[in-house]
């Protein structure tokens, strides 16, 4: 029984990430060749909450893409400080779903006063924001009423990896974008199957979400959501400085739950698996290798063989799934979680 | 009685900075006049652990300074990914304690191999990353053997202070800097004084720290402290980011330190402080204004007419004291805690 707002949103995803890539591909190909050109030395994002979860993706994969390194904005410089940076070399990304961010919108509009290339992404062409950037990548995630985002996360991921696919010129990069929706939609059925093993967490008050590489902002976006809907105190940590200190608050018991996807990070993943379940940490692993899951306290299955580079869009989906489930058990109202609103306004 | 090695070295920081600034001004007007270069458009810092929060200090002084922007590398592009961005126009910045990092010295090695102008802060004027890197400033804290970096991190936060006042040729920020040795003697008599207001929290669980702008890497600093040294779940949030819906993980009582010295961000601060207070949360205010002290539970005073650009190596010692007195009520080994090594290595 689909009884929520939230659940209806989650089970959108699909289509609302098939959306983006079909109504988007030509804007992102214009948009990817912005990020090819020669005086663009770095991208600076500006962003808050979810979007700089997203925006972390953004770091690794469009680093990744032409080499070409991404830094995150300092809003307060341009705004309480009144001393923004010069920003020749930079192009400047704000993501916002809302698209209202006032912060966000000062960047932007600071970027344009030197002269520099702006772009928008966000789920409300008409926003402030996207009025005030030179060039906009509307996300097509469609009306999004819950309080906790969902498909505007993940069609923010599907717009920056439409751009990387874009400037890199990738066309099997593309083909694998494609085949995407019809991979989250296995991954909710999978993910909601799996949640019941997360019963066992009724009584839980808090946890660690752990990651590295790519899934470094899905780790801060999937502790974001339990936090928002649930009220628990969720964390998140780059497995690599996690074992530089913060891990003397991991003691028995205490709920971990690591995104551990096939690729480049999950030896080093594996590692720090072994290492919080030697400390007694309660782990739930995110994982498509069977042995990556053995390892773990409670399994938490991905969909197999969908490319390193894409990982992050499947990854998150057991994780909001998680939030969704631990939010019930917990009692909380989802729609309407915690005293919180939709839009937060900060400068 | 100073009985740890922990609190001998807390004591000890205002003869570590002031050592530094006497043996080190004149290689950070070298190094001054590195970061005025016409072709540095941006600074890329690499670290891990206690640095890493210092190396927010640079993010904000660095850029107002001469307005360059300051970027953070991502060290598994540069390990694990193995595809490090190219880096013109950068000038690259590593800061590590013990100068061993494997994972600091890639991004250092990458940055030469590009032909890139690298510096090394550390406290091991001949450990590897110093090696690596084209100049070095040492940190000149002395021998630190606790876990706990408490003067390594003072002295880094010392020496991005002096580059910041060599590289705008200030006179009247020098003379700001060289009176705070006694200042920080101040503050930590002060803060030793205040901390016996803490002996409430004896139950605690756990708590967050809140403050922004340049005293943003204050809050993880804090935090950090108090979880290694007590083992307790404490964690750091900007100002902004905590409304936008982490906040719903503020419960009544749940121990809040808000670091609100005087200076642009206070009225942001105390409209935050007012918010959590109306949850419930019990909030430490560390600030110089009467008024801003009074808003909270327990007031943590800091010494008055700190300038601004300056406050974080203030801000830090009521949190240093504060995590002391929150491990002893816990009773933790204040030397070897909760497993921890002093140096950690990460690919």
């Amino acid at each position: 029984v689909t009884d929520t707002r939230l659940e209806l949103e989650l089970r959108q995803q699909p289509a609302a990430l098939e959306r983006l890539l079909l109504a988007q591909g030509a804007t992102a190909k214009e948009l990817g060749a912005l990020l090819r050109r020669r005086d663009v030395r770095y991208l600076l994002i500006a962003s808050r909450g979810s979007s700089s979860n997203a925006a972390r993706y953004a770091q690794y994969l469009l680093g990744r893409a032409n080499r070409v390194p991404v830094s995150f904005a300092t809003p307060s410089l341009y705004t309480l400080y009144q001393q923004p940076p010069r920003l020749d070399g930079a192009l400047v990304i704000g993501i916002s779903q809302s698209g209202e961010s006032p912060d966000v919108r000062a960047v932007i509009d600071e970027a344009r006063r030197q002269g520099r290339p702006t772009i928008a992404l966000t789920n409300r062409p008409e926003s402030p924001i996207a009025v005030a950037a030179d060039a906009v990548l509307p996300l097509e995630a469609g009306d999004e009423r819950a309080v906790a985002a969902t498909k505007t996360y993940l069609n923010s991921l599907g717009a920056i990896a439409l751009l990387f696919a874009s400037s890199t010129r990738d066309k099997s990069a593309f083909r694998e974008l494609e085949l995407m929706p019809g991979r989250i939609a296995e991954q909710l059925e999978r993910s909601f199957e799996d949640a019941a093993l997360l019963d066992s967490y009724g009584g839980i008050h808090g946890g660690t979400v752990v990651a590295r590489g790519i899934n470094y902002g899905t780790a801060f976006e999937v502790a974001l959501k339990i936090r928002e809907l649930s009220g628990l105190l969720f964390e998140a940590w780059s497995a690599a400085d996690l074992m530089h200190g913060p891990v003397a608050a991991i003691a028995p018991d205490w709920p971990v739950i690591a995104i551990a996807p096939s690729g480049p990070t999950l030896a080093s993943m594996r590692t720090v698996i072994d290492g919080l379940v030697a400390r007694g940490a309660r782990v739930a692993v995110v994982a498509d290798d069977q042995a990556v899951l053995a390892q773990g306290a409670v399994p938490l299955r991905l969909v197999e063989q969908i490319p390193e580079w894409l990982s992050p869009l499947a990854t998150v989906i057991p994780g909001q799934v998680a939030a969704f489930h631990l939010a019930r058990l917990n009692g909380s109202d989802l729609d309407n979680p915690h005293g919180l609103s939709k839009v937060t306004l900060t400068l």
